[in-house]
């Protein structure tokens, strides 16, 4: 099972960088020797977050229902606020994460060039409750994969994908869903006028 | 904005009556005579829960991540465990709920066939925290819905997009989201072929 996190993690200079990412859990019965059991990410490569890992070995998952920090993220906006863990040497959570889990992450697995990291859980905190699903925020997750892929997927289909997802925005989303489809409608339409 | 919610109501037996429903929430900046601010529901006519909330005026909105709900209900699946609310006159809750609320549902507008009723919170607890996005949970919602429209949409149109559902769902689903599109691809299956 993949979860779509932020994952906070501490640059050379002290700030924190926040990268949207998912996060792998494997169950015991599906475990194999590229996958072993538990929690792994595995950050793009090359990509901040993979040198702060690889640096430090520790990084903060955060789990999050405001879909303007996916959006926003993929598209120059990464400047959100974010709390210090004081117990954490640097480490810090996204203000607005529904829950968080320090880890201490171990690469793993023989490609080097992107490796993946086990999880380890250090601390784990409860912060807000869950709103519930909404297919705009949903919409929202699916366009900022699109737009993070936009050199890989034919224009065409981006487009019809685009607009099926849009739909789903117009019916469903409230403010920040709606604030956030924006930023991906414009670097949606920006990319394919290129 | 609207949320995907398990509403339950208690039929004229006693029995729990589940049904997956939208939750419409109209910021008062957003209001307007068919939507006034506040949480409203929409259950379809006929359906037993507009019968149920004619009738008594009250129901659980219960926010659940375990899709095999929402899928189950649009499949024969309706007998999910529920736990009844001791204060609330033979209201329950879903077991698996990770929050709910009860509340009072008044009928209004002027659509007498399909009635909007507003909710207002009598009770609302948290139970269990959210584990965070999964795409292959958003594309049973999004299976289930298309199974639920199935007369009015083309089957070309329903075909291709339940194979995009499923990429989502071979990704990053886990054992219960496995489940779901199982009993969604049967059904959907089987409505091709009628």
């Amino acid at each position: 099972m993949i979860l779509e996190i932020i994952l906070t993690t501490v640059n050379p200079d002290g700030s924190i960088h926040l990268a949207p990412m998912g996060l792998t859990l494997t169950e015991p019965n599906a475990a194999s020797e590229s996958m072993p059991a538990g929690a792994s990410l595995a950050p793009f490569a090359p990509s901040r977050s993979l040198d702060n890992l690889i640096r430090r070995g520790t990084a903060v998952v955060n789990i999050c229902d405001d879909v303007r920090i996916f959006a926003g993220c993929l598209t120059g906006r990464r400047d959100w606020p974010t709390i210090n863990l004081s117990n954490h040497n640097g480490e810090a959570r996204v203000a607005a994460a529904l829950s968080y889990q320090v880890v201490k992450a171990a690469a793993f697995g023989t490609n080097s060039e992107r490796p993946r990291f086990s999880c380890t859980v250090v601390e784990s905190q409860q912060l807000k409750a869950f709103g519930g699903f909404c297919r705009a925020q949903s919409a929202v997750i699916e366009a900022a994969i699109l737009v993070s892929r936009f050199n890989r997927t034919p224009a065409r289909e981006l487009t019809r994908e685009f607009e099926q997802l849009a739909i789903r925005v117009q019916k469903t989303a409230g403010a920040a869903e709606f604030e956030a489809w924006g930023w991906l409608q414009e670097a949606f339409e920006k990319a394919l006028n290129k």
